[in-house]
């Protein structure tokens, strides 16, 4: 089994070493969703509410925390984000709605960019809270996990088994 | 009912003035989790895996992610963060195990915490999600919400009812 | 006359000492401008293009911009901004269209906010600037410049003449 | 015509995909003005007034704001810059005086550096305001754009129509 | 004797809360140097070497550190600086020549400031070296430490033993 | 001999064009130590103080420092930092204890990776006086230097006299 690789050899964190590692064309998907009220929702989406302003704040603030990964995780390499693609659904869950939020990063890199994926979901649906927490401080961040990778030794991943 | 507050009269989003508002002692408490497998837990939690060192280095990411909170949320004010206490324990569930992530910030200002409190707590999950990923790229994080602040013109909030 | 201000005794850039000017409620609002083709101006505008998105990007960008003046400006003072508002208008000038942008800064502090409101200004631009040059590399920034300001020891300014 | 590259298939902004763009050696250079009254030029380029710390404080500036360009543009990609270097020169305009502000950056990447060069320019204009704006607060910031790139698919550009 | 002041009960770190403490006008002075070689010394001070850019861009950087130190230094709080100053001066050591770096910054804070008088004058040693490495990577940055310090309720402190 | 590399033909600082350097791997140690007296000794080595926490938070701001190299030092070029490790080495000065700080950086890129190890170690050596600072504000931090960097043009460099 492979071991932890963030430490050094007094036991400590480092930033592995990635000198070696070739270079490769890297994709990563990250799904995270937040789950808003009925009055949040028409807010959102509704023509009234100026459709779309909020996740357009969001996806700008998803695709910048994508670029700023690496000053936020500690051990995370910096790498050449090359793309970076956010998509909304929403799913209605009795009374309440459901934005489902799927980030896409990529990077011709040498190490993978799931980091980036999974932060620009986090920081969207952060921002999405922080837009709507006058009408309801109960909003909840839903799971936030990883869906797909692909590029790198370790191969493609895919979740096949849904997160209850 | 209270209206969005983040979008000026052409309807695009604004950070709100809050010039006028009192600057009081406020306090935020947000929660998330991150669920890993048993190799995982052992790996952060036994002495061979030198304890404590995961969860030091999300500790550090979180608290300064607390402090780039409005660099990171595009519509959030500066505010100077006054303190930060994060708090780790772990659940089992099955044959997984949740760390538990509660982060207190606190601030005297004129506008509240929570985003605050609510960011490092995502990235407290997102970097413990960093360093164990070699071992497993299916730890899912788990939902993230506020469980309580004080202080400002709105009161106290407190989450009654348990997230399901 | 008054002296440059940031300069200390050996004739190199200081940061100036606002320790002792008192907190005032200040603000700035700038002024600049993009002017761009036909073609841009109806891809921004029109419905087919999803009216509203390049400013949504543009806005947002100017937002953040402003939060991080004093990281930018090298004597520039950290302030607590408290709001900021960006107004967009488009004027007709013979074939070309000229997207005019007011930045309206405040804060509650001790040195003014017009470094803040330039900044968004010109990083709006730079924006608008940014997401249309796969069309026309030939867009240009138009003159930036503060239009009023009211706060602080050196009261209010107007800009009374009009800029050519 | 080419269309809009910052929208994905919901018509939101996105950083579009460069994964598969080559590398290629590429340059552009950005022309930025500001225009001052006579006794802040004095001040900036006599003897008794240091000469050159204003303009070396703004160079400064300048050369940093270009490394920061993909933190500040939302949508701009990171990429490597391998060089930036600032011109000045002043131009007499009736009883004021012009800064030319002529910043050229380089980059051995994935996609152009024009936004890079306008960045610092921009910013490289704004210190010099800050630095001044003491003794006159109306001084203007003049049309800032792109005078020059080569590299990349899209070939060279240059400007070749005077900005009135 | 007092306690470490950044571990909670977990015995974690974490940052302390200073809400309740008094706002005051603090100041903090720090000392740093680099030695360098007599090519390098003249270099920097001749007029054929454009006196004063090498110390006018390692007074830059040092200041711009200073806004940055709750951000380098994790459990730093965001205190608002109101002013930092940086005074060199030379001192002959046998063949070599060590520039004194002395940064003074302050407050209108809840906490002290000597972090960011210490962080600027490390960063401003650092930025010499780096100006001046192509010509000598053998430079050695000198001790550093805080000097004096006023303001806050531990107040003064000077140094008064020399540093060996 | 080299003349320096960080001045345009106007005298002034610009960022040296590295776009025809080749990339290679590269790599730099650089050395920093801060002098704590047997008290604070004792609170960071025992097992009561929590063992490693104070040196696992400077670890952690010691790499994130090295990532943020190239916003610190103004000339400095973004580089894709591939590796960083922080070792730690305790050695007794009569009643004092001095904490030797040794950071190795590593990169594949077109300049070298010194900086980075310096930034790394001195931020270091400013995070322990942070978190001891209660205790004890007569705490030096020790000489700063390079002791060996490996690849790139210039070659090999190894400190053989030691630094008095």
């Amino acid at each position: 089994m492979s071991e932890f690789t963030h430490f050094n050899d007094q036991g400590r964190a480092k930033m592995v070493d990635i000198t070696n590692k070739q270079e490769s064309n890297r994709s990563a998907t990250a799904h995270s969703s937040i789950t808003v009220n009925e009055s949040i929702y028409k807010g959102i989406t509704s023509n009234q509410m100026k459709k779309g302003d909020v996740l357009a704040v969001a996806q700008v603030a998803g695709i910048m925390a994508a670029k700023q990964t690496s000053t936020m995780i500690p051990m995370c390499h910096p790498i050449p984000i090359s793309g970076v693609d956010i998509q909304f659904d929403w799913k209605q869950i009795k009374e309440n709605y459901q934005l489902l939020i799927s980030v896409t990063a990529k990077t011709k890199g040498s190490t993978g960019v799931e980091m980036e994926a999974l932060s620009a979901a986090s920081v969207c649906a952060l921002t999405v809270y922080d837009m709507c927490k006058a009408l309801d401080k109960g909003m909840v961040i839903g799971q936030t996990y990883l869906t797909h990778k692909s590029g790198g030794k370790t191969g493609d991943y895919s979740r096949d088994e849904p997160v209850e």
